[in-house]
């Protein structure tokens, strides 16, 4: 038996006319969260919403971040990821949780606590090397949601032909995560190859008129291309998190 | 047999190892276009990604729209739709495809030449009345696609109570479209209580500091919503095509 | 007897006839200020207004402020307050003013010498733990000034449930300060549920297209919310003072 | 017996002790609206807030607008008020509600139900001949709200001594309203000189440099003055309410 | 004897230390304009860089326009050109100047007065049928300068195969001009490929996130392809000229 | 005797320590202004400030402006000046004022009812023929107030030497006025020549990169010549003004 | 005999039609400079413009300024002041020029070698204590170009009264300078009360809304007061020269 | 025998009919690449385009720049070329390829391994001694690609006259690159006197209403001179490039 089933059990009897939807409204208003004083934790997240909360640690001081993870880790997350974590903030974590584990480059430190079967399929494809760890942060994410991920870097379109080696996986993908930067003209590429919907994430890589991302982010949004969505700058973790989503749908849910 | 698989075969060669992949992008690089001399029309869309071409009619003559549209309805497309469309260019292109239907508030003009079974459902909500002209050319597009589409207008934040009514549909849907503008806080709201991947559109509607959209728009950039991704401003069009893609497969293509 | 009726008897003056405006303005020109050299201190600001002058230690030498704030102190202020200080200022400002206290996260030092019953609710709400320095100096500045403050913190509308606490007392407060980044979407829930005047606070709380608090304060700006008016960007100090003048003064001054 | 009582004594009943927060949500989530199909009315929302929605016109088709104020107007409100309307929408309204009535400056139209006993005064001042239009839009929806207002024009600060017959409402008033565009400098010399909250109201009078209200707004919210709080350009509506909230309050509702 | 060895002569005498610099700056100051009151026209640029001036029609009355084509086309320009000229001035230039022609789409009228033999391969190619009017802007321009000119329309990226047909003018041509708005990803496509110098004209084609052209332009400066540079947005002219100098120079002058 | 004095005597008894400053401020204050209703008008800025107030007509009714031009008339200003007059303003004050005088380009209507001594030299030069309305607005003030006006168009520095023509009167001027759109590079090339004050006015001339004038104000003002100060976008009466200023003291007032 | 006769002689000649203008701009070019590898230093600009050539330390190397510096003072300069200058570039600069001095606010460091009887007044106001380094860079400019300076800080307009003291400065000064931050409401409120020429100076002090000095920028240019023009963000140098050329000829040169 | 014949050969079978387009596009992406697993190095890129891949150090690890560059140079390239290299990368990739080369002032760091014979000259002129490093950046890449390098530092048009020494150079050379900042009005200066294409880099030098080079980038796009293009911000490589490009072309490649 799922936790799941307690909101969908709900819904349909809202569906089914036995409840009225006010009654939906108010249940789920009487969902738990842990007060800890300078946070309220919002522990329900993953019976709603199928992902638990996720810790932004900029502007959180290294206790406030533990304790929120702690909390996530105790009220029985089946995973807990930390993101945009300097060097000691991921120490102090793995202090706390020793089974966590960390990617440098990615800057996260995470403990996953549920290891379901792998089901869809995300390819995150890049423009440059720089790009990196906007590409790590998306596919933590969507690794810890059980998706499959499959990554391609630097792969930018002013040597088109090293998407080559790509192709097969952009096709047969459930989802494709584009990170680019400068004028992120590989999305609007691949947007025309692939068949199915498509996650751009521009990054803040570049400088002069690459405007701290927001470049590559117009381009993305003004892309001609058919199925493309778009996250915010550098924002690897929502890309990973829509993705995933997308594929464990596809996948059958 | 359809001719998807014509696609298919070739990267199930790639996969296999029985075809390097270079020479994928060369089959897909001889793939058909027509030249009209002032349009390049790409009629091998709809095979390589499932959705026909759309004709944006802003900045066209109406002899070109209308010549763009019968290229692409004799070249065999599911549907021909013309976007952001004059009153004149819409009864142009009724005159010219007779069984073509159009959509005043939407701007849109479009005719439907394959019928398929809908298949997965789009919940689309708005913040208000002035979003309608995006909520409907969002919902024609998606359901030209084949989805399956409810909506649920004027349903703001500032009388949370009035999504009551919607919260069935944006529980059960496969995708969510949210269409708002001013402070778009409606994007965040719906996404706290969505499970399945969520699409915003911000709109230009508002004054001031709305700035045009773009407050909208970095609104729903920068919300901590998860499994949220953002199309253009009032780009109701790509809202649809993107739903539309994540809903299809979801309900197993 | 209090200070405040030199003013007062002064407009009555003027509102009776008794006394040509333009005399009213003289008279304010003739208030005493006090000449530091690099500083002009309006000692006379307290009278005029009800609430002492605020020392911005941003672009000021520590000397400049310890002398603006020991001038006045000595003048009679019924409260100093410097923000935006570093622990050099801070420690600075205690040594030359045993009886001060500071707030470390709030980058705040300040020193009460009259204590009034307070009077008046101020509520405060936050959408996330990285708002807290913003919060606790609008909390600070509005106890000061005689209000009685309570604070919700990390009620962001993602898990919009979290919200229920904090409900009675945004239902009862004499004036409400919402505190958020990002996309703030947290005025607009607000907005919509209390009766009294809201005061927002954006902050520079996000990354990407948050553009620094910009995406916030034209959210809150452009929200349709009723009764909603906003400081700038992380400005909790002025957020605190119009809150307890609004907070003051229905209690009944 | 008001019918405000209804949510005062839900509260009231929380705060006891005697109901849980999130019965509280719950039984607003139960309130009223009206389904129009393009729009959903929140009749509920001056029970809840104390004032009538108010429409806004720009976006809406004239026989939507039509519908939204009679809609309003037989659920009960006791006021309802158009605004950004065009010579045709106030012709329209005022032909389906006789008693409305219209401002051609102001571009407003409205009928009032209610005429209670005014209490509270708002006193707004304004930079220049050209910020009328934002002038007298505040002032209507104060007045329908129940405050007293009293209207200085054109008292810009390069001519300060035209400041002096508005010096002793300044003085006397419950809340200030500044209505200025161009730099705004009003905003700061009024700020110094009166002791009640303050709301300021950037307008788009100006060409160049004006950014269209930009930096009016900016300049506002970078005031360093006490007390001062801002709605966003050209936003009179808002003024309007929030300024005879503050009012309303401190005249003891 | 051509009118261009008057400065090559002069320089030279200054390479050969016959003639000190400021002689030479000194002889080109007394090079010929004309006075015509409300402008002075530049009749000598045509000797100096080799490319008569041309009239841009905007902020002129039609008598200022007719004025300078006339001053211009008697001092002996090769060629005379009025851009972005309304139909009216199109059709006022065309009766001062019989023999002079004009193009519908690029709001251009012009007189040819020398035909010199072709030189040098300009190839234009446009992402899309909506850039026509810049398309054309610089075809005439670079052809009235002297270069052979060959155009792609409508090759943009979501449908990479179309580019095919262009790839071979594309690697033959002594410069490429890439007109494309929106995301202008062709212009990173284009120059992955092409081994000659690449001009972007960046178009306002496009709405929302398009910026009017701005996206464009900062996608196309940072561009990570080499040997690209830029011009303003839809200054087909500006690309027309400085195309027709790299080619007029490769091709041996 | 003329009534200036009325102010040194004041400001003298000041500085001689006969009167306290704050006695200046009150006197100051007492000066007359008339209320129109809509207006405030500052008949005494001309004995403050040596030069009447002029009226912008953008956003006032043609009732309003013909009113403020009548009282500052009947008030005794030395002249009364309207900017940005359309044809139905300027035919209308002229009928108020039959001895008014307008000027289509610069689009004004004045009166001058003092004609003194010319004193002082200003020299106008502008970039480009486009520029004229602001040339021409500046002009007319410069003169209104005094001075001796020079004007030189369309000089920019494509063609440097034209700008021959213009050296000695930007020699010996008192005051030059650069009146530049586009790049305005006019002004620092002048601004290296001229050894007086001298007034950038940027002008909204040109399209795409000027962005309105942007582009020329903020050249303007990083240039890195000596001397330059600038007033706003088309602000050629700002200009006028502020050289009429320059130039009249230096001839010795 | 000054050196300065030498231009003069030059244009009178060509005013007296001796000489023709293009005999001017050749003999301008004829003028000297020094060759120093990195630069190439303006050493007749004193000739021409009757101010020696200030060295801006960013962005150049010690060594760079230095070379400079000596430069300049060994071509007879009256005075080489160096500006943006770090510690360490001012403690290299007079190890090599002994009788420099600096200013440490004013980050500022310079030597004075000609010492002429001080002509004309310019009295420099600010907003705020934090305004310093600006106001001082401004006040040793236009004492080494030869003017007297009279200076009041922390004037700003939130306690109007204190600008009582500088009342009478601001009315006998021949410019006045404003340099404030924030909202600059200052330089509108000098600029009603001051019959000079006024040079506004916007700073980047503030935050948030400030946006490093913008708001303060488009404020001052947007002032509806007469007689003021603007120089760049922080730019006290550019104003002290402006003003002091001002002050200079008022004087009578 | 050149590797460059085997694409123009290819070429010259699809010109002759003797091979259909697709099959260019086939054959170009059939060509190598190395994967490093973080970065996929584009080796073919210098027989595709005449000049080998750059490094851009920023947003990369030490060890993956050393990696990339040993990987580029033992494939063959003419040279690797390091840019916005720290000291430290500079010292590793000497390391690693002892015959390596750097510059400091530029932050690059190359090999050199082909030298052919220099042909085309490129001019190179600044505005500033404070654009060295973007100046030598241009050089060192056009060197190289095997042009001629000519440089004329620091001649801004505040001294006019300095450009003197430069004209020759300007009028002889095949293409000029101007670098400049702040208002950049150099390149309309030098671009109405060059008869060749320009190349204009504008610079992040100076301060304020620079805005970090933006308006030095809007400054050259708006010029009105003809043949200027322009690169990106502080784009001295790209610059570099497409002058020695164009250069190398016209001595008749």
């Amino acid at each position: 038996m799922t936790r799941r089933s307690e909101i969908d059990d709900l819904l349909a009897a809202v569906a089914a006319g036995a409840l009225p939807p006010s009654d939906a409204a108010e249940r789920l208003a009487a969902l738990p969260f842990l007060e800890l004083g300078f946070a309220t934790v919002d522990t329900h997240r993953e019976l709603r919403q199928g992902a638990p909360e996720v810790i932004l640690a900029e502007g959180k001081t290294t206790e406030q971040i533990v304790g929120i993870a702690l909390a996530l880790d105790r009220a029985g997350a089946s995973s807990v990821m930390v993101t945009r974590a300097s060097p000691e903030v991921r120490a102090a974590v793995r202090a706390a949780i020793p089974e966590a584990q960390e990617h440098e480059l990615a800057r996260a430190v995470w403990v996953r606590r549920a290891e379901p079967e792998p089901r869809g399929l995300v390819a995150i494809v890049s423009g440059g090397t720089s790009d990196g760890p906007v590409v790590h942060e998306a596919r933590i994410r969507a690794q810890l949601m059980g998706a499959t991920v499959v990554v391609h870097e630097d792969v930018g379109v002013a040597g088109l032909h090293r998407l080559g080696n790509a192709l097969p996986d952009i096709r047969r993908a459930d989802c494709v995560v584009v990170v680019a930067g400068m004028d992120a003209a590989l999305a609007s590429v691949v947007g025309g190859l692939a068949p199915c919907p498509i996650i751009g994430v521009p990054t803040s890589v570049g400088y002069g008129s690459a405007h701290g991302g927001t470049t590559a982010l117009n381009a993305m949004l003004t892309s001609c291309v058919d199925g493309l969505a778009v996250v915010g700058i550098d924002d690897g973790l929502g890309a990973g998190t829509v993705a995933a989503r997308i594929a464990l749908h596809r996948s059958g849910s």
